[in-house]
């Protein structure tokens, strides 16, 4: 028996007890005779006492432990006269009888503290080190739980967690796939899954009313920061559903999330916002609702304002940032900084301060008279004491712009609180989005979304306008989850891909199984996929999904720490029946 | 809303209700001016009335409803003057009002019934119509029932679901990997894991003290009857233990599994039996145990018999068949059959009959007195009216098909009841086995199992000998899990490596990472891993894993419902900067 008892159990009422632990060793002082070791595992830390005059060399041993020895002890549990009321096992002390040590330990690479000394990359390499670091595993301990929670929630609404297979077929819609040759079926290749998507569907034919799963999916993209080759999905799907169906059913398990895991009660219903107002108001389909400062479109305002930047611009819009008035000279100019970095893309920013003397001073003071400015902050809802900041261009660019001036914004004003929690339903997206460079539309969710029931004319007429049951989950201004009500009709489902440019031949040989199942008495269905690492990381308060995976890999997707991939042998990939291509350098 | 109840849920005191109900058309009867319509979905079927002379359209409406037809219905709760009591809803009927086709079927290729008509092959192509059938649906709601209690046992034990990578590296050792080209890592290679052992084992090192995931694994197989290439583990590792302290843990959760899933309570501790006990009594290191008939080794007994084929052999072992003296001629004729099946592989069948008259018979009674053939009897704990069976050759061969003629007996007698359950820990396996073919030792479970403390010294001298802290679940036969404590110091480890033949270059190459890893601190820890396929099928109470499996691959590794794996596009390949090889016709 290797303890009788964790490092983080033992308490006052212990006190006398005879006990066992096995940890590792924090720390080793020594102080007026007496040598203090804190053994730690994953439960908490504990103090051993040595005794250099009674136990000497019980007491020399204890010297001689290094960082990150793995050691048992035997000793008896005392009271601390020096107590620490920062641990739970601040009060007692074992007084050490018997040391052993399991396993020594080379100096780590970096310190094993809450707040280490390893940079990133140090880290990842001895990621199995920084797992020992309380953050990194209280993070991957919320993920366990928050894993074990949505179980416990679908599983009472009777939800069957059924496994989808890994090995499955390339489809070229999406991003790219993962391949794996086929040693048995030469010159054949599988395909793993960016989503479940399609067999969730035929779980939903055959009869399984109500699904889900926790699973890994891929996508071979190049990786932008914090996006990963394989990532974990909350998948679910529902038979005999309308789109409040699944809205409901999954608020609840988010609501049941928030409560059991971070003790957060969401008590109010989740508003429903559609894709058109989040575009009109926020310039963002996953908008941050924590604040307000909602975009006042100002093209019309503006119309024969003799400023020709703001009189020809497709698009104007501004927000007002209350008690902004102040801002000094070099703070405005920051802010046109920011507006013209690539990443945000503006031309420049027109400001207009209300001051609290009542006196109105703007970039554009040229072009308009006091009494224009203040009529313009009266449509924009500002007050005295505020500022208005305004962008003007090409409409997307410009709303995309104007969105990331006020998430600046509300950072600076402090209107972003980690802890608190805003969700909203994003709805009615557009069943399709035309692409300028292929020149054909795309499905904006996947080809298998349904069109609105009243909008199902304008598929022959207008696709453009055509908006689909389709939602997405936006906690904070971060897309948690989508998903959408699903075509159940053959021929609706054909329409769709011919619209998506499939020709017949296509659509038969990548999802002509799926066409088949349709034949066959398909039942309306719908559903939605979370993105379980975003949602963990919202929950661990953490910016990058990296620490909510224990093995991550890094930007150019390799796992430096087993240092994957790899080349393989000739031997093997003879098998495989594929060579290597000559590679350019 | 397209239900207010499912078809499985109105009872007697819906009577008088409104009702909605959707599902799939399972019947359509005409009786005595009336139409009845099963309508059925996962919960279960109810009656759907319709009256020919008063409701005249909608009854022809009714009429004209095929088979898997997806229907809605509204109508109001009856009690039926026909009661059927083999279904929960069978007090009461629908009297239909309206009803609605949400989507029509063609023909299906089978009956959707619990027995179909469908054979395997059909079965698996039309999957989301299989899946409609009670017997294949319920396997998968058990086998998600298990899913739910193993997390719920296990987390109650603190242990943290942990989800490992599945892109990793490939490594030579052991089944063949599958492999993933790297488009952004030209000419490198992940491997999908065939376990997440190296992981795992990580995971210790890193503190996590207690780990466990339901995990899919991977392995490149030529497919026996009954393997998947991707197959479900239950897997698990724990720090600071010792081998009872992971049998006790994981005989606890199978047997919570046993009493929340099937309502069978395992009071009794699981035996352990040594693997070197389970080879002499059962010639198997999975014996099944609902049954006794050990085998008795005879090779002392025949000494200098005179009947060389008994005397000659390397051995000889018998088995008792009680009360079955009375097997005819014919009857023995066909054990004789069975065992030199190629598959058993014996030479030939000794029998000796203890009549119950006190006579004796035997094949071989020109060689041997009755006398002598009754003190063999009382050697091997025969009675009267007794059967004693005996084989004899080379060793293992012979062991082996005794094992399979005493299944075979268990068989015959009845011995092999399904709805007993009977778990046993084997225990003690060897470390190391020799291959004659490479003429060298492969690790018997892998090569981070530990060797015993005991048997350390004899890794010099004696290899072969060394016994291993290595441990299987089995159940009725069926090998479930298995597991081992693992080597946590680096030298040992080390050691191990050379004695498996890797060169340190080759040790280092592909196992770098975990001897680095056990450089700084890796605590003593061990672990095993369950089949969740295999338990599920035994919980279902069926003999193949494919049922268990809602989208399994045929023997050939393919699946023949979406026709995967498939050729992929040049285009593809060239990213990955991979050609296939010309394959031979």
């Amino acid at each position: 028996m290797y303890r009788s008892h964790t490092c983080g159990e033992l308490r006052i009422e212990n006190v006398n007890q005879k006990v066992t632990l096995s940890g590792w060793v924090q720390k080793v002082r020594k102080f007026g005779g007496m040598t203090f070791v804190d053994v730690r595992d994953r439960y908490g830390v504990t103090q051993l006492v040595f005794n250099e005059e009674t136990q000497k060399d019980l007491c020399g041993k204890a010297n001689g432990l290094g960082r990150e020895y793995v050691i048992q002890v035997v000793g008896t549990v005392a009271e601390r006269s020096n107590k620490n009321d920062k641990i739970p096992t601040g009060e007692i002390e074992i007084l050490a009888e018997e040391l052993t040590i399991l396993n020594a330990s080379e100096v780590p690479p970096f310190t094993i503290e809450d707040k280490t000394d390893g940079g990133d990359e140090l880290r990842m390499k001895y990621r199995y080190l920084d797992l020992r670091r309380n953050p990194v595993r209280n993070n991957l301990i919320i993920r366990h739980k928050m894993g074990f929670e949505v179980r416990s929630y679908l599983n009472d609404q009777d939800f069957i967690e059924t496994e989808t297979p890994v090995l499955i077929k390339s489809t070229p819609e999406g991003a790219r796939d993962f391949v794996v040759p086929s040693r048995m079926n030469p010159g054949q290749f599988y395909a793993l899954p960016q989503s479940p998507q399609v067999f969730k569907q035929l779980l939903m034919v055959g009869g399984f009313d109500r699904y889900f799963q926790i699973v890994k999916c891929f996508r071979d993209e190049d990786l932008r920061a914090d996006r990963q080759p394989e990532f974990t999905q909350i998948d679910c799907e529902m038979a005999f559903v309308e789109q409040d169906d699944v809205l409901n059913m999954f608020e609840g398990m988010v609501k049941h999330l928030f409560k059991t895991v971070k003790g957060v009660e969401l008590t109010n219903a989740f508003p429903h916002m559609s894709y058109e107002d989040a575009m009109k108001y926020y310039g963002s389909d996953k908008p941050d609702t924590r604040f307000g400062m909602k975009f006042t479109e100002l093209k019309e305002a503006f119309a024969g304002c003799g400023f020709n930047v703001l009189e020809d611009a497709e698009y104007v819009g501004g927000i007002v940032a209350q008690d902004c008035a102040s801002y000094t000279r070099k703070q405005l100019d920051a802010l046109t900084d920011f507006v013209k970095k690539p990443q945000v893309g503006a031309g420049g920013l027109v400001y207009i301060k209300f001051n609290e003397d009542g006196s109105v001073k703007s970039s554009v003071d040229k072009f308009f008279s006091p009494e224009q400015l203040l009529e313009l902050g009266e449509k924009m809802g500002a007050k005295t004491g505020d500022l208005a900041l305004i962008l003007s261009g090409a409409k997307a660019k410009t709303q995309n712009a104007l969105n990331e001036l006020r998430l600046e914004m509300g950072n600076q004003l402090g209107l972003r609180n980690p802890n608190e929690f805003s969700p909203l339903w994003v709805v009615d997206f557009p069943l399709l989005e035309w692409d300028e460079d292929t020149e054909r539309f795309h499905a904006m969710h996947h080809p298998f979304t349904s069109p609105k029931q009243e909008d199902v004319t304008l598929l022959d007429t207008d696709p453009g306008k055509v908006r689909a049951n389709a939602y997405d989950l936006v906690i904070n201004g971060v897309e948690i989850g989508g998903g959408s009500i699903r075509i159940h009709e053959d021929a609706l489902q054909q329409k769709m891909f011919k619209l998506l440019g499939f020709t017949q031949e296509e659509a038969n040989e990548q999802f002509g199984f799926l066409m088949n199942a349709f034949k066959y008495g398909a039942p309306p269905h719908g559903g939605v996929a979370f993105g379980f690492d975003r949602l963990a990381a919202m929950f661990a308060g953490i910016e990058s999904i990296r620490d909510v995976i224990a093995f991550p890999k890094n930007n150019a997707g390799r796992d430096v720490m087993i240092d994957s991939p790899s080349p393989v042998h000739g031997d093997q990939l003879k098998e495989l029946h594929i060579a290597l291509t000559k590679i350019e350098k």
